[in-house]
């Protein structure tokens, strides 16, 4: 029996003999582009009920079935991690978005600060590309990825046991190494602005947060987010 | 005195009152770019002299001289870590060498392993991308992108006292942690499809090679370089 090369996202349960029904764009990818017919073997996620094994019950040229078998990979959340960072420009921001995927955040928070122009991010794209990044990567979860927010906003309602990693590029090599307990926590990546006076004396106030050094040159925002996630995995994470 | 906002590189001494010639592309980019005139500041630096303020003290359309004034910032190598990647899309290949002149690699190796199809790369084109990471990131050191290699060649005269960090995608979250000493080091990034046997083989026989895991989930070569040069300078680098 062959195995399944090819993996795709599906907005549907999975469980033992669940057929799924294939959208259009997906009954296109798995049989033209990718040219499987009926009886080959696909892996399946939704996010949540882990990878299954699938098998091709039917293949249309715009739609398809496929027939849950079993279960290849138990489902797998990532910690209880958030990331904050400010969108700069839209590259920048579509790369943040697959590696917080990859790095296994499981909840992504674009912030608006003092220095960054208000740029507009659209949401459900940047949901398909952590999608996308989750299928790569082998993930069963998908981090979810909010609206645009206010920074201060998001800080006036921080939940009081979560954790804020306040990593600022413009204390290169001043911070502390990452110390701290297990546990709900945040990572809050700066904008390459830096931050105001008035953000960075509200997130010096609040109890939960802890700042990080990373390292003595100034990393990019995206360079950061990633280093940031690899601190706190390898420390406090699923890495150990 | 208005302080120096624009920082270039430049291929010339520094050192006080060492007069610097401007090539045609660095007068038009501050003159005419920038809009700097006589008397502005910018910051110098060659990537061994460290970072120097100079005034402009002719500003011509295609020439210009700078005269510096006061060392700006000593300079600071990093630790003597090498980066071993396979090159495999030009996006994501300039995307490695920028980060790993951010996060302080010295040397910067392409290597071409069995499984990826002998992609060529222009080393002139990804130095210059190494130089404008560096300026980006308030680095005075500039790491070195060699000439693509085969990695058995490289391996097979492996220096006797450089250890090898080795991270293999395919090995997600079965390695080990980092451990062992400061010193020479490199960081082998596994390409997009795995070593060869023979390649795997060939490391695991080194004496200089620890494996070590970058978490459950299988990251991307770009991912993994940043990740890796993380777990790094925490540990044995200069971001203690």
């Amino acid at each position: 029996m062959k195995r399944a090369k090819v993996r795709i996202y599906v907005e549907h349960p999975l469980g033992e003999g669940q057929s799924v029904t294939l959208a259009r764009d997906q009954a296109r990818y798995l049989f033209s582009v990718m040219r499987l017919a009926v009886g080959d073997l696909v892996a399946v996620f939704n996010g949540s009920d882990g990878e299954w094994e699938a098998e091709i019950a039917t293949a249309g040229k715009r739609d398809g079935i496929l027939k849950c078998r079993v279960q290849s990979a138990a489902q797998r959340n990532p910690p209880d991690l958030w990331l904050l960072f400010a969108p700069i420009k839209k590259a920048r921001t579509d790369f943040i978005v697959e590696k917080a995927a990859e790095m296994g955040a499981a909840r992504i928070m674009p912030v608006r600060t003092e220095f960054t122009a208000a740029e507009r991010i659209r949401r459900d794209r940047l949901q398909v590309h952590a999608i996308e990044a989750a299928r790569q990567c082998g993930g069963t979860s998908v981090p979810r990825v909010e609206e645009m927010s206010a920074l201060t906003r998001i800080l006036e309602a921080w939940p009081e046991d979560r954790r804020l990693m306040f990593c600022d590029e413009t204390l290169a090599g001043k911070g502390a190494a990452l110390s701290g307990a297990p546990g709900p926590w945040a990572i809050l990546i700066g904008p390459e602005g830096g931050f105001s006076a008035a953000e960075r004396r509200m997130i010096d106030a609040m109890p939960q947060s802890v700042t990080v050094s990373l390292g003595p040159r100034v990393l990019r925002a995206d360079t950061a987010a990633v280093a940031a996630m690899t601190v706190w995995q390898a420390s406090l994470g699923d890495w150990k």
